[in-house]
């Protein structure tokens, strides 16, 4: 069964966008992964099908409404729908490459895009979403967000990417950064390819990328060395 | 002056995507900010066009060549252009709201979109580039994680958020999580909004929120606690 993710949002247009060109846009097409949206507002309240009001306390901007989003997500996923229920939200759980691959591992994903100031804490609970955040930043909403938990997750389906061990080596793949890459020409602007590289000798390149990566990591973002430490990875 | 980002990429039709809609889209028809792409294939070499080749040192993917994005890069931003070149990318430093701040108080930015394996490490060297991660996932290419950057930098510029006020609460401008919303209906599927919030007492409506947004932070990411006292912030 193909991966099948259905996103919830006021902007449905904004889909496939970016996800339907190059890596995403042919597994798309072939059909590795499926992608529908559904529009929130279907689901709106009175003639202008409103979808948000004040929030409760008084404060700028408006909240989705727990209402018309649970009619929205029952609609979407009925029940007997095991696929995860996500809310991008920046208080979320950090999104990371391990969430990414047992996502990429499942049926799919519900995705609650949020816009406004946020949404009603009782769909939450409610309807149990398991809010994502792609990183300490805050967008417009939670539409560029879904593009880039999709656009993560669909190239680890299987046949997506073209050569199986392109990932193997990559950021968070090893849990270091990834060494320094090189290619033609030999020299460019005086600069020149490590030697080691074009050597021949396969142990030294390996190990050279090894340590360029460990000094890398160790450097940018000795963070990432404690956290594997401490799950007891390699 | 608006805002000015020229983004170099190999997909120039997957702009301005999911940025022509909504907030941003609004920003970028209005003028508040301007948003050109450059097709890094203007520049490739040969009858082909090539603008990657294969890994010095070997191994699996394709890597961008210096000599290529050093002539796209020259060619969109020539001397004088005093914008920050960033190159997305997982190896790089990680997006934060104060760098989004910072980049949205300038005047724009060259940001370039890499694809296949990388990019020659000789042009991150030889023009400058910062390398932005927007998360520890890995992605497809720069281009969703150039969308990202873009549109919490432009919702930030002036006169594009309706309520200025809208953005003082929200996470990481206050250096916590966002407390709860909620908002009509009074009780929805049995569960009610917590009376504090409908009481009437600013005062007390203030408190509870900030209580829970220390609760919620100290809850799921205390690493944002730690990192606001390193750096005295309060």
């Amino acid at each position: 069964m193909a991966f099948r993710a259905t996103v919830l949002t006021l902007y449905p247009e904004m889909f496939p966008g970016p996800l339907g060109v190059s890596l995403a846009g042919k597994a798309l097409e072939r059909g590795d992964a499926v992608l529908e949206t559904r529009q929130i507002r279907d689901f709106g309240k009175g003639r202008h099908r409103a979808v948000d009001d004040t929030p409760a306390g008084g404060g700028a901007g408006m909240v989705l409404r727990a209402d018309v989003l649970g009619e929205a997500i029952d609609a979407a996923s009925p029940e007997g729908d095991s696929r995860p229920r996500l809310l991008m939200s920046p208080r979320g759980r950090p999104l990371t490459q391990d969430f990414v691959r047992d996502l990429a591992a499942g049926e799919g994903a519900l995705i609650v895009c949020g816009r406004f100031e946020g949404v009603d804490e009782r769909i939450i609970e409610g309807r149990g979403l398991i809010e994502v955040s792609i990183g300490d930043y805050v967008l417009s909403g939670g539409e560029i967000a879904a593009m880039v938990l999709l656009d993560a997750v669909i190239r680890l389906l299987p046949g997506v990417m073209g050569n199986d061990q392109s990932g193997v080596h990559e950021s968070f793949e090893t849990r270091l950064l990834e060494h320094p890459h090189y290619t033609r020409p030999a020299e460019w602007e005086g600069r020149t390819i490590p030697p080691v590289l074009t050597s021949g000798d396969h142990g030294a390149v390996e190990r050279w990328r090894r340590a360029e990566a460990e000094r890398i990591t160790r450097d940018r973002r000795p963070d990432l060395l404690t956290a594997s430490k401490d799950r007891g990875a390699t």
